[in-house]
């Protein structure tokens, strides 16, 4: 078969479009414009715009503090249920904080002064109608684990608890910063499937942990993995306390019951909610009467009764261990931030109201740098406080307000009543809490769904249940960014073939009944061309043309193959390095003597192709709006270009013709 | 307006064809295939399949030692033609060989040992016909620079050179391994942008420390960074030599006049080519009959006499310095791959055939290995001396056996005529090439056809000249990495209108005459959808639709939005979290009581959908092959929906045929 003579142009063929460069826009527009969609995607100062000064800054204040905005209209139906559902979450907040604040081996007490001041300040500052401000069980655990392995809290509390503050101090100034900068999209890169595995994974470690005090343990391991907290507790199986053992056992019975009623029926919400409060008022009225203290049962021990005392001079900036604060600060605050943003947005979904991100990010930052100034750690919007909150109909964050009140008060006056109450039933509440963050049902969906998710899910979870928090946290975040790394590096290319009766051409894979055109492979390019794909397009297109020729080859068919179309309607965005694939991939085919066609450049690879000379090179005319259009163009040319076929004379005139387009 | 009767279908419009549930595939098969286009996309294994045993082995050991296949086929022509070109480059390679060792802080000897092994090593395994091996200017300033910092070459040179070892036997053992575990890719995460600033910043910095030659300085700056480099120049004016600065301007100007010369007329390469060698042999006579060494002009001195001794004992593993021997190791590696890589692709693109990167890799190691077990330190493939290689009219990697018997025979007898080499000639020639690296046209295209790019481009630029060779390589790999980040955080969407008389349907900004249909939003998804861009994508388009309903609002027509439909046509592939964000982006819509429709989604996103039941919910109904069936479906829907037409009756009698498909 000869060659084609490609100075016949393709114009012949009927396209009412031609493919369009954009008009050309000014560097300092488009700039602009980049900035503001990757900073600004949600344009959160569209309200500011065409409204006088006045009203600008009163906005202004009101888009800091929401509460501005939404205080002046709030009424008295409101605080009804706001102040029901503050008292139902203060129920479960006080004895949460108790035992979380244990998990970071910190004192009982700031578990309670971290219910008080960050919660106000959220009320203020956030626009969730529906978070719970508290202590969460992980945050409170990696805390735990980080700084523990510099300073030991029973042998140095004070500098330890002053670097928990500094820590809080610097993940809250952290979490802001992404605020303020517009950064918050980092945390999306934590994806969804590695939440699920690293969340079920410090769930199975606090659980094991949670042994200690249900066995009434006094020596333990300091180290989190499955192996080393096992072979502690049966090392000591003869100092296991089967009183302790007893009253655990029923009381984690009695909150899994009533966690498990609550879901059957969403009504009763409140018998979960209200469960830990019954729980510590009767584990601790069962160790007053009976003495179990005596008996190996530990107690928390008195707690001092007052207000948070202010902690700004206790932050520990010229510590030698400073590095460890700053370094167990961000870590803590991307986690916390990863859940309060996530509980906040999925509430605002179910009750049709937008969150901005960033402004969360801002208020979470505000809120523990607060609070690390008045004696509390890290806090965000925990999950299971949050569902109580909104399963107790509140309305606005006045929730926050009444639960710190309430907690407020305990501070002042009732702390005494705490004195009697037994660690074996903060654990019991802990592990129920825990058991019910092992989603396994999302891991079964991600298996179903996504099998690399499900790896990805699985590997955080192994890394933290077999290693430490801090590994599976390692795991998890390279496995995310490999995982960013492949999809980008390795894009799909897929060979399209006609539709019958009519001009769409789709995956062959996808639709069978497709059918590919002989003499034209027609790939389609499934991701933008950027730097790190472009040497692995080049490579992978020239393997099609290679494998393409071999099947024609061995099918002893008469039709060689002669032209290739790209079909770019895929390709979002093209770089340099793209364009230079583009160029190289022309040569590639120019050398096999065949032809490049390109159908569907969208507007930015076009523009790109224009400035790049890339266009001059191929010939506009071989650059088509639909893959149809391309193919008939082609299809058109091949017949064309037989001597046989008397359209010689035709195709010169349309040459001319086509020149001047 | 009242709201639409959904239970109406859209499955009147005439759709000759369904968007299909692409064919389930076995989870081992599927499995498979991704490994496959990941680690071996370009099928290097195609040629062993249906082979018999014995030929397969033949074709391994040829696949491992390339000289194996070409070998036998070699000719008397070919020998002819790689004999000119091997010396051609012989006549290059010493001169600057002696002159990199300088760069590298190492005895200017090895830089002759390193022209001499490697070359036959690659020639055995290499893949390239044009490849000419040898030191490379940044390479070694890398090399000098890290391991200058932990061990002073003029205190303790014997530690620095076998620290120097150490380093290349990393490097080659790290390329080896990239290229063994398929993992070539990793070198294109370096863009060509990044290398453009990289390279020309390497080169600035390179000249301005030759200026301590030119001007026959002895004490000078360890540091590379510009300001310091001009202090320690001009702090020393006084000790500026008159009769070095002399011989190295002429020198200089000699040079680039060649290499204006052989530019111009590219048959008189060998002018270019042989001008260092001359410049020695010129330089060299002058100082001898001159005497000049005796007033300021530096000398190479006596060069030991003999081939490369055996090094394979000197490899330091046990020093105290084994961290930084190996980080140099890894990073001077990358950074040799990269410009051999690059080297040996692009001449292969002018000559047609294809390179393996992974195989090059591979052969870049052992080379490198090798080479550190006998004297040598990083080789790669430099650009100048293939580029040279390539004009004299190489035809295989024999020229590279050439040069290598040519500096042989130098090693052998000639090492006395270098001593009265003097230094400054040497300068004259590092700074002749590395002005020849400074590729501002390269930088100029950047700026025309992306800005960003060209911004990363300077970012690393002015990273390696104001701070160091360190620090520009940091901040070109951030940058890139952070373009990803960014491409993949933030992908476009686009508004689609129609283009008159077709059912086509384009970006409105790069169409202006494509109109939009009323009462419909139609949003192209420019990318795949993963965690990390799922968000951002959620957000934007819940945007667009406020956006386009404020525009509604304010131009007071009567249509008011009714259905948003995605074209997922550029969406190539979908996570769990893009699954989330679609289910998510529906309860928006919901709320907003418009309907969402999916128009063209590829096979990997039908099949998650399908898995994930969102199909389901949104019903399969609603998703269309193009976005032109989509419209005429939502069209037909929109009348339909008014009560004056009278099309109920066939609406409901379409909706029970509907869901039986």
């Amino acid at each position: 078969m000869g060659t084609i003579n490609y100075s016949y142009s393709p114009g012949n063929v009927e396209c009412p479009h031609k493919v369009v460069i954009p008009p050309p826009r000014p560097f300092f527009k488009s700039f602009k414009n980049t900035l503001k969609e990757t900073f600004f995607p949600d344009d959160p100062l569209r309200q500011f715009k065409n409204q006088p000064r006045g009203r600008k800054f009163i906005l202004g204040l009101q888009y800091v503090f929401p509460i501005l905005e939404w205080g002046p209209r709030y009424s008295f139906e409101f605080l009804k249920a706001d102040l029901i559902a503050g008292i139902t979450i203060a129920s479960l907040a006080i004895p949460q904080g108790i035992s979380y604040a244990q998990l970071a081996n910190l004192p009982p007490i700031l578990g309670l002064y971290s219910s008080f001041v960050p919660p106000l300040v959220y009320a203020m500052m956030g626009s969730s109608r529906d978070l719970a401000v508290g202590t969460v069980a992980v945050g409170s655990l990696l805390t735990g684990a980080m700084l523990s392995k510099d300073v030991n809290p029973n042998e140095n509390l004070e500098l330890y608890v002053h670097l928990a503050f500094t820590a809080t101090f610097f993940a809250g100034l952290f979490e802001a910063s992404l605020g303020l900068l517009r950064l918050g999209f980092i945390v999306d890169f934590l994806s969804h499937a590695t939440i699920v595995g690293f969340m079920a994974g410090a769930a199975t470690v606090v659980c094991l942990q949670q042994l200690k005090g249900i066995l009434g343990l006094e020596h333990f391991t300091h180290a989190t993995d499955v192996v080393d907290v096992l072979r502690s507790i049966f090392s000591q199986t003869h100092k296991w306390r089967w009183e302790s053992g007893l009253l655990g056992c029923c009381f984690l019975f009695f909150l899994l019951l009533t966690r498990y009623l609550s879901k059957r029926t969403p009504k009763f919400f409140w018998i979960s909610a209200m469960a830990p409060l019954t729980s510590v008022v009767l584990g601790s009225l069962l160790v007053y009467l009976t003495h179990a203290e005596k008996h190996g049962v530990q107690v928390i021990g008195s707690l001092k009764k007052g207000l948070n005392p202010p902690s700004m001079t206790d932050l520990a900036f010229g510590s030698a261990y400073l590095m460890t604060a700053i370094k167990t600060g961000i870590i803590t605050g991307v986690i916390a931030l990863a859940e309060g943003i996530a509980v906040g947005r999925s509430f605002a979904m179910f009750k049709n109201y937008q969150i901005d991100g960033n402004k969360e990010m801002i208020a979470f930052g505000m809120m523990n740098i607060v609070g690390s100034c008045t004696s509390c750690y890290l806090t965000t919007g925990p999950f299971s406080r949050s569902a109580v909150n909104f399963n107790a109909g509140c309305k606005t964050a006045v929730s926050n307000i009444v639960m710190a009140i309430a907690v407020m008060i305990t501070l002042m006056f009732l702390t005494p009543l705490f004195h009697y109450t037994p660690l074996v039933v903060l654990s019991s509440i802990i592990m129920a809490a825990m058991l019910g963050l092992i989603d396994y049902e999302a891991a079964m969906h991600l298996w179903t769904v996504d099998k690399f998710d499900f790896l990805v899910c699985m590997s955080a979870y192994i890394g933290v249940v077999f290693g430490s928090i801090q590994i599976g946290l390692i795991v998890a975040v390279a496995l995310s960014l490999l995982r960013i790394i492949l999809f980008v590096a390795r894009p799909r290319t897929i060979v399209l073939g006609n539709l019958p009766n009519s001009k769409i051409y789709r995956n062959v894979e996808q639709y069978p009944i497709a059918t590919t055109v002989p003499g034209i492979l027609i790939l389609e390019i499934d991701a933008p061309i950027y730097f790190a794909n472009a040497g692995y397009l080049r490579e992978r297109i020239s393997r099609w043309i290679d494998e393409e020729e071999d099947k024609l080859r061995t099918a002893e068919k008469e039709t060689t193959l002669q032209y290739v179309i790209l079909d770019m309607g895929a390709v979002g965005a093209i770089d340099t390095s793209g364009i230079s694939m583009l160029e190289e991939t022309k040569k590639i085919v120019d050398r096999k003597e065949l032809k490049l066609v390109l159908a569907n450049p969208g507007s930015e690879v076009m523009k790109k192709l224009n400035k790049s000379k890339f266009m001059e090179n191929l010939g506009q005319e071989w650059i088509f709006l639909t893959v149809g259009e391309a193919v008939s163009a082609c299809n058109f040319m091949l017949h064309c270009a037989k001597p046989e076929n008397h359209c010689r004379k035709d195709a010169d005139a349309d040459d001319t013709l086509n020149n001047n387009v």
